[in-house]
């Protein structure tokens, strides 16, 4: 019974769409030059086709006689004529990234030669793999479950220490393990209620509806605690959002290339190592910090705005961290308390979840630090010089507590992805909905249906529950070769 | 004496300056975001490095007691942190690409991720490679000459049939066999020479002359016939240069859209594989053709000049191909004629070495072709309609009869880089000082002078005879990793 009801939750369309007696080929790779591209090749007759393009190095050895995991040097032949000089692994299912037979191809990083290696592949009967489709079949080949496919998406796109961490650890399944247990604890109740429909006419309780309140308690909890987690995880995974506010000519995009310039110093450490050329981010003991909107700064010198108009609300309101940056020669105490009164009254009640951190610029026009600025307000301020880049050091580190709380989380899971979110928030109403069931005292049958409902959305976190279509859109973002 | 003779002429300052106790790393692959990256490690401290970092999945394996070219599946740790699950194998010196112990790690393809994992490497001690250097080494460690070398860069640069076929056949060592033949030859008579100013005072000839000097006139064909070769080996390398030319008006931009567009289809068959955008080059049949220039003809719908401008003349002498292109719908036969000879009289000389095919094009605007253009010139003539795509099937098939020459070459070896036609041209200077030496019976130790020169120079294409200086200049053009 159990297992018949668990099983009817399932929905398998999938298999239908996709075919996995096909095999399927694409490079790996980053497209490029470069001293060596690996191309995949996935699928029943992977062995077939690679033996008929490949020539071991040694006369003796045969792709059939090799064993999994040996990479074998040899060339790649189009029959009458050498392509490349390769080497080649096989991997025998189910021991591969899809659980197919496997071969992997590490040829001379032209792109000229992959394409010339791909065409013989399909030659032989492979076609292209379209998007995501070889991490769709090690879901499908019960390799991992769909919040791990979509970790791996997001470990491939991590460039902070944050982001990767939370993507590895939900690709090792710490975030399925969790939900598969709530799940799991629910589906036990739901069929004992589904028992109790079958005996109907004897008015039995096999359910305790006691314990199913306290577990509904549990689970309630633990939803609240990871759909709450996803603001922390969103941030972590995009960086955290910081606004450079202040009137003209304080100095802002000065100080926005002084911040970016203090991390260039760290990352240019490692010679020779690419980096993402995403301008307006920076990376700070491993938490990304995202700078909102800085096109403006740079194109003009200082944008023509003050606080007070529409725009930079619209900042602040994106913002986790706002610097309001101010001409410390130039402005008196009264300008400062207004405009920080002016600014709690615009945020209203967001402000306690924003970091409003104050920075006096231009300390080189000055001949000391007056008085009456140290014990401004209630606000962190520093003091800089943004041209000199004195004291920039002090906002990084700034930067970084509020990135603290990053640190406490670390021992839960954390809902990164908002399709998880979202399934969370129909898992929470369902729960509601039982709850309320249970107050009222509804039928089973009632019951069973929101039972079903919650079920429904814990499953199709991790693909227990799933149709073509998420399969379809989750798998349709992921690049193709992965 | 005649191996102290060959140790003489070798230079090996390189040893002093390139450390192969360091062991370096570098990604392998292109960068940028993508399914797997591949990380090289090379050197003596590579195994040590790699067993501090990873972690094998079965627990009974350590990377000391795994095979070479075993694919190991397991983790990169920091120590204390998993930072990605890579597969990682080595390969045990010398069976490796550079020759020294070499470990590869196939990582997540997040450009943050390899960051991270080089980083943990240099704290273990390996420092990133310079361009070229993993080349380098496998130089150093003899497992290829220079030239080979030099042929894994044009490999991985090649974008079409012919370049892949000339750098992949370089790199297998047929042009260096060739090279090395005829040294080895000139070396033994050169250390005959030698051995003769040992004894001098007894007058002898150990060194037979006319021998000599048949032996000359067959390194001096060879020489001469690989520096022939080399007008062919850059074109095939780099593309047969293309010029169209035409008045104002006459459809240029629209005809090469036009070939272009025929190539697209054929591409297009390929979905999914990226190409470099290098937009004005076609690849039919394996071959290159490159457009001289077209960016005028993209810019402007059609360049204001007309045949007779100083800028037409130079795109003709550029090219190997001309497509004079006029409308045939308004242009006279004497205006052709006329055009055709002030080409011939610009071109003069050098009219043998290139083709130059008249395209009739807007016959969608005539009723008929009329019959004087049929016989025009002794020219091939070609028409077509650029705008409705007709006929330019027979453009491109008379661009690959340009080509055809490089079949006829497939035989013998191909001088592709100019260095080594260079080192081939200093080669023929030094034998024609040792025949005019041989001539007017000049004292052996002044032929010596002069066959030291023709071994050195041949030898400078293997890398027998080498430099700093020149290793430098070959391998600072390599991108890192290679």
């Amino acid at each position: 019974m159990l297992q018949a009801y668990a099983a009817s939750s399932i929905i398998y369309p999938v298999m239908q769409f996709h075919d996995l007696t096909e095999t399927i080929c694409a490079p790996a790779t980053a497209p490029g030059t470069a001293a060596i591209s690996v191309l995949r090749l996935s699928g029943p007759k992977a062995f077939d086709i690679a033996a008929a393009l490949f020539l071991p190095r040694n006369k003796e050895m045969t792709l059939a006689r090799a064993a999994s995991h040996r990479m074998l040097l040899g060339q790649i032949t189009d029959g009458s004529e050498v392509v490349d000089e390769v080497l080649l692994t096989k991997f025998v299912s189910p021991g591969s990234y899809t659980g197919d037979d496997v071969v992997e191809v590490s040829c001379h990083g032209s792109p000229y030669i992959q394409q010339q290696i791909l065409k013989l592949m399909m030659d032989q009967g492979a076609r292209m793999a379209r998007p995501g489709e070889f991490t769709l079949r090690a879901f499908l080949n019960g390799r991992m479950d769909l919040s791990q496919a979509e970790a791996v998406a997001d470990l491939i796109a991590s460039n902070s220490e944050a982001s990767r961490k939370m993507a590895l650890r939900q690709m090792r399944g710490h975030f399925s393990d969790r939900i598969r247990e709530l799940r799991q604890k629910l589906l036990e109740f739901a069929s004992l209620i589904e028992l109790e429909l079958d005996f109907s006419e004897e008015d039995v309780e096999f359910a305790d509806r006691s314990a199913l309140s306290s577990l509904l308690d549990d689970i309630d909890d633990e939803v609240a605690r990871l759909r709450e987690s996803f603001s922390m995880g969103n941030v972590l995974k995009n960086g955290i959002p910081v606004a450079i506010i202040g009137k003209p000519n304080v100095g802002k995009s000065t100080l926005l290339n002084a911040i970016l310039n203090e991390e260039r110093a760290i990352v240019s450490e490692i010679p020779g190592t690419t980096r993402d050329a995403i301008e307006d981010t920076i990376t700070l003991s491993g938490v990304a910090f995202r700078f909102i909107d800085t096109a403006g700064l740079r194109d003009s010198q200082d944008e023509i705005e003050s606080v007070g108009i529409e725009r930079t609300y619209e900042k602040i309101r994106m913002a986790n961290v706002i610097l309001y940056l101010f001409d410390a020669s130039e402005t008196s105490m009264e300008e400062i308390v207004e405009t920080i009164t002016e600014f709690r009254k615009e945020v209203g009640d967001e402000e306690e979840e924003k970091r409003l951190v104050l920075i006096a610029n231009k300390i080189d026009l000055m001949e000391e630090i007056p008085h009456h600025f140290r014990n401004l307000v209630d606000l962190e301020t520093i003091f800089v010089s943004a041209k000199r880049k004195e004291n920039i050091s002090m906002i990084t580190d700034s930067l970084l507590k509020s990135a603290e709380v990053s640190a406490a989380g670390d021992e839960g899971a954390i809902v990164t992805n908002i399709r998880h979110y979202e399934a969370l928030s129909h898992t929470s109403k369902a729960i509601s909905d039982i709850r309320k069931g249970l107050d009222d005292q509804i039928p089973g049958d009632l019951l069973a249906i929101d039972l079903r409902s919650a079920l429904h959305h814990l499953g199709s976190i991790t693909g227990e529950v799933t149709s073509d279509e998420i399969l379809g859109e989750i798998f349709g973002k992921f690049c193709i070769g992965k």
